[in-house]
């Protein structure tokens, strides 16, 4: 078998990660789990998460490769950050997905199909970019805020909170 | 105890489940689970699940209390999407968990505080959001695309796939 990174004389690192990502994905089309998307975790270079989308598998809407990598990485690290890591998706990741792994602070993203590629796939991700970066009143899911007196108070108590911890 | 939709002649079922939203919010702060979040899911005026934010419990930057209830309510229902559903959180969505709405296909989200007093809390929702609607190039996280022959293989194969759903 090809060692992508044998005898090269400056590896790609980057390919081999997202060839690995595609192979999950087209693995994942096979067992029915979920869409043709994977996704890989690395740490200072070494693998530490792999994951498939398992939507389909799972009837869980928000289980995404790469949201399944950054879930199966914190636990391996042990924490809900993912200091010096790399997330590489089959394809770019939807604003779900970018956004997790902004909470996750993961280093850099690198993806192989855009999301046009993806749209032409049936995964209109480039849509719900559009949606999210709308203003609340023109989305076409209805979005709106409730005054409540009471609602500083659990932000009040956090605040106040020995146990406290931002993430 | 106080029912809050006892004899009002048009009950505002919405601030009620909102005031639960908020309850488990608080909730969450005793508990030292995670942030100051909770979320309700409510399919014709029933609730079908309730969640907090988990994030320091679980390790689990994505367990936000919004994606808890979406992956509750799922399971509740046996499928991925949410028909007749609304979503009530005690914070306005950040953009992940705005996107996992979308995938479920919630029909609307009522929150009580915006991203700007979660902002005050020293949740800055608002800058993210503000991150993910800029072009890649100007992210503080590096988004990148590499371009591969192969890209293209798990969508063919999603395309012929007989166990293809979409989602």
């Amino acid at each position: 078998m090809e060692n992508p990174l044998a005898g090269a004389p400056s590896p790609d690192i980057d390919l081999h990660f997202l060839r690995r990502a595609l192979n999950l994905a087209a693995e994942n089309v096979e067992r029915g789990d979920g869409g043709p998307f994977g996704a890989v975790i690395a740490q200072d270079g070494r693998v530490i998460a792999e994951a498939r989308n398992l939507v389909l598998a799972e009837n869980d809407p928000t289980a995404h490769a790469e949201i399944q990598a950054i879930r199966a990485a914190c636990r391996k690290v042990g924490h809900f950050h993912l200091e010096n890591c790399v997330l590489y998706a089959s394809s770019e990741p939807c604003p779900m997905c970018l956004a997790a792994a902004y909470w996750a602070r993961v280093t850099r993203i690198v993806y192989a199909n855009s999301r046009l590629q993806a749209a032409s796939a049936g995964f209109d991700d480039a849509d719900l970019y559009r949606e999210l970066c709308l203003p609340a009143a023109a989305r076409r899911i209805l979005v709106a805020q409730r005054t409540l007196a009471e609602a500083n108070a659990p932000f009040a108590a956090w605040h106040n909170s020995a146990k406290r911890q931002m993430y």
